[in-house]
């Protein structure tokens, strides 16, 4: 039998379940609902729309086959009714009906059969003054995007401030400092950027690469004005003013639910809607995804929330199916991620140290720098991957990644998200079978390497130290306690043996056999190499010799180099 | 207490197993024996090396960080003894001696507690005449490298002739063809390239992008003589005469397996010795990996033989690890591939389509063609995948993939070969969770539209034609039986319709409904479009008004183009 559906929301979930819903149920009725007048465009676009990657805002309303996806386009290629700029205000779930208010005010109920909420977020807006100002943007919706483009190629920014190190905000920094040369400033609220995702390492490595192209950055810093009167003029943190004449505020977002929760519908702790695995809500007739909806970590088993394009996708085909009848499930999400940062890209899946260990993992870490590879082929590039693991379990909780080829990073990390859910242990990862040739992995691919250095770390045989723990040694060095040991060649290493006569000893892991009597007594021991092979090896060989107490550099000199210590 | 460890072998397993034996049991002691000069080298890049992108032979014996892993390396890095140009004649098991034969014609008989053959793999030479004369290479070794490598650079080779269109055979061709300019031809004795690791699809993909490069191919055809007196004049073939100054035989590999079947030990039904998921032979003291064992795969439960540098390293440690008393396992491999062709790269895991239906299985596959990453983003490029399923359990088999941004590919290939050992079903890779932002991935990524794509097939709503079934009904299509709709829009649709008018016409697909009288009756429909979306959707359109037996072709337009039909 013929159903009606209502979609209310339209962007990415909303338009995904319709069609596919209507490829599985020709003969039903469905109407989507939104309270913007554009639908089924890609927000996740618009930074790259800012920097002029892409030159039309239209084009982020396209299919890949170059067609428009606006109202005409679902009547003709779906057979999909629209309803543009017009608000889902109530939804009468005894009766079946959803009362919407048009644009000109007019008000109607439609009813349905089974209803969908792809209501979506809304950026989040911080509680400061001026948030309201004139050339303050949030970069959430396409209006957004085309008024802040005009903006700067209007040539009207000169200055703009950025609040907020995460995705967006990284992405709409690179967007006005590369292509628009905007003097861009970025404030963090934590003492990182990209806090909860990646590790402070990877978080000094993606700001060294910004700042490289002219990104400045103030991280650990309280945005507390924003000051102007017509317009923006600067912004006002704990420590300091910036002048600007563009703000945009990219501190996450909120869940829509209200629509949801005003019907009766459950609310999840984390104040998205309430869905089980079919994405159904507490009302059997009422669906919902994509950013208004509590999904489970599938790392943790807790709820969470994953406002993103890719998300909002999958879970509107899931949809889909079950209108139809279909047994389609979403068990939840891992948290896969990617941002691109200049030439380079960080990405990740599953929990970074911080959250496993906030989420009540024992948990550790450990990096692992490395070509991406084959070390003789000439398009080589260095990659630094983390991976977050239990303890006790030997269980795979997370992996990071950052380097300068980014499909080689992110192709790491998906090789990882793929199996996480799985609950994998790290001998999984040393046995990885990613396809091998020289222009495209190593014969022990990087993965691999990460693998065997975390089992390495778990039975006691490594002893690391990370570029934090090497940079707080380094700088409180004054009692000349601490001893780095430099276990690459002559060429590599005398130079900084000189440099810091007292700190610092040049001995080639292949001569501490024969040299380790020149090692001073008493001294405690940082081996470094350049990325971390060599001071394991020199590790064992001085553990064979009595030496039970040195630390290794993870990932070695090209790493502290990467997170601009200045050696 | 330190044991005697003797490893027979020192190219990649053997090298592996002696440094991860000798960091976890430093006191004891490990000789290699390797019959060559050259040991610890990377062989998989000799045709790197050939093509010049490795400008120096020994590079592919260094470390990453330029150490050469010769003798002194191993002894003084590693604490390991190697006699290299030594022979290792005979297993006394019953004593635990090795029988060594050295270069200088000496013998001798060394002691072991535990042993490990590493002894690799041969080139297999076809029984054919003229297969000794000089310049007929196997690019198996370093000396073969260095000896081609010189004469092209002398200019001393025009026309070069590759036996054998698998991984080496492709890559040397490369090499030659692209840096050297050598009029390159390749010759395949199977009816495609790559036989049985893709599907015709895929081989004529690849065959053609090297094409393109000025390499020349022969498939289904069959080398009967090498022709010359004092070195290579020509290959005959039962087809031609193809003049040549250098032959190149890739045509596989055999498993060196004499000195452990002499021994007794128990040789595999591949031909390669016997080994239990700990790569431990019948004899619980000799251990054997790499390319001399054989192992299971994983996707068949079968005994497999996988001859494979990265293969061979994660088998080393492996033994390594259980050399010292470990517990470590190798459970087997899904057969993860890649090989660059010029600017693209062709890569899989699992099984082909053919070697499905081989290894018994109730066999399809299904295949995609779509944008690597978000189509509005400038620096996209066209990815052609194909999965092999189960019918019945819906078991993913296999994956291929071809694309012209090659770690892009590899990514997705790598992420299937993941789980694949898993027994995933196609509903994973619908679900699977890549990292998305628009310069990496699409909202729905083509993984996750090749799941949907094979459920779509399995549960009978797509019903496609491949490239070889729409080129046989094209060409065959005396008759006027067949008609192509295409579905794409009319600018590009009509240019077809005109230069085909009895067998092409152009209904773009939003105009399905209101035009479908203006189809022919009694014709046998084949639906095309740019990529197979919207031919999909006409599929379903027409479908819904009465028209079940529709055909839509695979991967649309830009399939049949890149396959190189010329429409």
């Amino acid at each position: 039998m013929a159903q009606n559906i209502l979609i209310v929301g339209g962007v990415a979930l909303g338009s995904k379940a319709a069609c596919r819903f209507k490829r599985l149920e020709p003969e039903s009725h469905v109407t989507i609902i939104d309270q913007d007048m554009y639908i089924s465009y890609g927000g996740c676009g618009i930074p790259f729309y800012v920097s002029g990657d892409v030159s039309d805002v239209h084009d982020l309303r396209k299919t890949s086959f170059h067609m428009l996806r606006d109202e005409v386009f679902f009547k003709n290629c779906k057979d999909i009714d629209i309803m543009t700029e017009t608000r889902a205000e109530k939804i009468d779930r005894e009766n079946k009906l959803l009362h919407i208010r048009r644009k000109d005010g007019s008000t109607d109920t439609l009813a349905y059969d089974q209803l969908v909420l792809g209501t979506g977020s809304s950026p989040r807006r911080l509680p400061i003054p001026g948030v309201d100002l004139p050339m303050v943007y949030t970069a959430a919706n396409l209006r957004d995007a085309e008024a802040i483009k005009e903006v700067v190629t209007k040539g009207q920014v000169e200055r703009a401030v950025i609040i907020g190190g995460g995705f967006i905000g990284l992405e709409m920094a690179e967007a006005l400092a590369d292509m628009w040369e905007v003097e861009t400033t970025v404030v963090e609220y934590c003492d990182q950027i990209m806090p909860g995702f990646v590790s402070s390492m990877f978080a000094r490595m993606a700001q060294g690469q910004m700042e490289e192209h002219g990104v400045h950055f103030y991280v650990d810093e309280e945005v507390k004005a924003i000051e102007g009167t017509d317009t923006v003029t600067a912004v006002v943190t704990n420590k300091r003013r910036l002048e600007a004449d563009l703000v945009i505020m990219s501190v996450g977002a909120v869940p829509n639910s209200d629509l949801a929760r005003d019907a009766g519908l459950e609310i999840g702790k984390t104040g998205a809607i309430l869905v089980d695995e079919h994405l159904r809500t507490t009302d059997p007739l009422i669906y919902a995804g994509g950013d208004c909806a509590q999904i489970p970590n599938l790392v943790t088993g807790q709820p969470a929330y994953f406002p993103l394009g890719s998300m909002a996708n999958r879970q509107g085909r899931v949809i889909g199916t079950n209108l139809a009848g279909g047994n389609a499930k979403f068990k939840g999400a891992v948290g896969s991620f990617v941002v691109k940062t200049f030439e380079a890209a960080l990405a990740g899946a599953g929990l970074s140290l911080s959250s496993a260990l906030k989420a009540g993992f024992d948990a550790i870490s450990v990096q692992v720098a490395q070509l991406d590879r084959a070390h003789f082929y000439p398009d080589k590039g260095m990659m630094y991957l983390e991976l977050v693991v239990e303890k006790e379990t030997r269980r795979i909780l997370g992996i990071q990644g950052f380097g300068e080829q980014g499909d080689a990073v992110v192709g790491r990390i998906n090789t990882v998200a793929a199996f996480l859910e799985d609950r994998p242990t790290v001998d999984r990862l040393s046995n990885v079978e990613l396809a091998y040739s020289p222009p495209f992995s190593s014969a022990m691919d990087i993965l691999n390497a990460l693998g065997n250095t975390a089992e390495n770390l778990l039975d006691g045989r490594y002893r690391p130290i990370d570029v934090d723990g090497f940079a707080e040694k380094w700088s409180s060095n004054g009692d000349g306690q601490c001893l780095v040991l430099d276990c690459r060649a002559r060429q590599d290493g005398e130079p900084f043996a000189q440099k810091y006569p007292e700190r610092w000893i040049n001995i080639p892991q292949d001569e501490l056999r024969q040299r380790f009597k020149e090692i001073p007594p008493g001294k405690k021991l940082i081996l470094v190499c350049n990325t971390g092979v060599r001071s394991y090896e020199a590790q064992l060989n001085l553990k064979e010799m009595g030496l039970d107490d040195p630390v290794s550099v993870q990932g070695g000199m090209v790493t502290l180099n990467k997170c601009g210590l200045d050696l």
